[in-house]
């Protein structure tokens, strides 16, 4: 079946960078945060070769950012997440996985501490500015919560340190990871974290002015025509070989951050304040029971994954698989799924239950690349 | 431009229709709650026709429920809302808008009573599950706040009340505007409104239980026949002949229930304990300076507007338009927009700047339908 059309209205919000998108022939989109990402341009394949030979530049305005600013941030952001923030620096950025009450994961965001009193929350598919208005009200906090127009542009793969220098200058070299500087560009300063939504390594701009997104992008393309600078965006290929979590697709509400491989982000055993600490104590003591694996499927190309497909081991259900792709590098369907654990060890043997009927497949411990 | 493709991964979450959807030949999605809703059957036109035609079969499940449930539901749900929720019985559903503390809308849900300590709030597009849930964490209110298994069918057409009535019985014939009945299917009580997002009358049925979806689509196609029964789905030029407002495009947390033109539904001026009271208090002496209105935009058929369209008088910017579609029946563009109140009095003419270029356009004071 060919893949239906998205009707666009405003409510699927446009960014800063869609009319350079469009004239770079974006092919599909999805939606995240109610607003456009794009998700091919030539072709995954095609997009996927030239991302982990060249850089491309991308459109990822929809990791949206939530603002904290008052005397009360410091306090709010450790009680937004399980992970100790005490010793946080400012010019650091922190993947901070944030749960509910009940320890379930409500977001996976990368939060940038900007001063002592101002935080940003670049978050995954959901509206976590709810959450954090919603507890800020009712815990009479003294901080203001909002989404400023900050709009993230990434520059990633091999050739992203140097097309970044060409514009910014060779400070962004020394970046160092999950760190950020903030750069002059056309007079105004911007947030330069050297993160992405890939393994390729790059760089992630936070766009502080829609109207500085299109002179932007015009100089980064102006400057990478002889590194082949091609727009592209998140890759469905690599960041399954790569083990990065879709939030939504490979971890919902339902799951802890122990079972989604983030346990180490959690210091709940340390006397930190944060919502969901009691359940996530139970969890850290006991451990989860199933927790996220990659697989390699065999056999012949399989679709992408939109829903659930599960795994069987001995005519039994011992998991799910919530991605998948055809990956050229490694010629095998590479795969995300969260696996119980009397089935999650390296090599393990299981069964996946997928469109294409049942196929054979391998547990893996690490990542593809 | 065609319509770009739409990207489908398990973030964005198929429905218990979904496959009869599919069977039943849809041609686009928009994405609505993290999940998918269907825009196109036939084509926009024919489906619009048909609608006030004959009678046809929606999949709302993406208008989702936030279920409260405990000692302070009751005194949670009127937190919530402006609307004052005190004579509220069970049985009825009530239009509610929610804002945030400044007054700014959140979302514009049906907000249904169960029981005294239960109710579904069943949203529009935002996470409206993350500010109830952060609201009743903060509070300290005794209340569970979940998402349950409920997706709603609508049935929508001036035959509805017909189809409606061979598969729950004549019983559906007496259910009142904006009330519902629990009515036995299956043997399994659903919850069965009268209410929808048209103006051409019927129901929504609060399918409770993913595993009834199928079985529920198959009985009203086997019903209705001889009723030409078909899928459809939320029309976008019969909603914009309506008024009907879309939570995302024609209203945001920029603007307060009174600019949508929701103000009957707030009594902020009682006695009731909501957020926001204070900054609508205001608004509800002082008045909106801008309102959502209907315009008649003048000349050839437009194309949908996937943004902004600024509105003039005299040169000078005096609202926006924030959607539009050509009405067959009207034989002019049918739009919706928030209009200044210096302009927004019934026959004003003004210019819309389109993608087409400039057009006049007529002010209504009432909607169309």
């Amino acid at each position: 079946m060919s893949a239906p059309s998205l009707s666009i209205t405003r409510r699927i919000r446009r960014t800063p960078f869609t009319d350079r998108v469009e004239a770079n022939g974006v092919k599909a989109y999805t939606v995240y945060n109610h607003m456009q990402l794009p998700t091919v341009f030539e072709s995954v394949e095609a997009d996927y070769r030239h991302l982990k030979d060249h850089v491309q530049v991308w459109d990822v305005s929809c990791e949206r950012q939530v603002e904290l600013r008052g005397p009360d941030a410091g306090k709010l952001i450790q009680m937004l997440t399980p992970r100790d923030l005490g010793n946080m620096v400012v010019g650091q950025c922190l993947y901070t996985p944030m749960v509910d009450e009940t320890g379930g994961m409500l977001n996976d965001p990368v939060t940038l501490k900007l001063a002592e009193d101002k935080y940003w929350v670049s978050i995954a598919d959901s509206d976590l500015l709810f959450w954090i208005k919603g507890l800020a009200y009712g815990l009479h906090y003294e901080v203001d919560v909002d989404e400023p127009d900050v709009s993230p542009l990434a520059i990633q793969g091999p050739k992203a340190d140097e097309l970044a220098a060409r514009v910014f200058g060779d400070a962004v070299r020394d970046i160092r990871f999950f760190r950020y500087k903030v750069l002059p560009f056309e007079g105004r300063d911007l947030v330069v974290a050297r993160s992405g939504y890939s393994k390729q390594g790059g760089f992630e701009i936070y766009v502080d002015g829609t109207d500085l997104g299109e002179p932007l992008w015009d100089a980064l393309f102006a400057a990478g025509e002889d590194l082949q600078v091609r727009a592209g965006c998140p890759n469905g290929i690599e960041r399954i070989e790569a083990g990065l979590l879709s939030y939504g697709s490979d971890m919902t509400r339902e799951n802890t951050p122990h079972e989604c491989g983030l346990g180490r982000f959690c210091q709940t055993q340390e006397a930190i304040g944060c919502v969901g600490r009691n359940a996530l104590l139970r969890v850290a003591v006991e451990g989860p029971t199933r927790q996220v694996r990659s697989l390699a499927i065999d056999g012949d190309p399989l679709p992408g994954c939109s829903g659930i497909w599960f795994v069987y081991a001995n005519g039994k259900r011992c998991g799910r698989v919530t991605s998948c792709a055809w990956s050229p590098d490694f010629e095998t369907n590479v795969a995300l799924g969260m696996i119980r654990m009397t089935h999650w060890d390296d090599g393990t043997r299981v069964e996946v239950e997928t469109p294409d009927g049942m196929r054979t497949a391998t547990i893996r411990e690490n990542t593809f690349i």
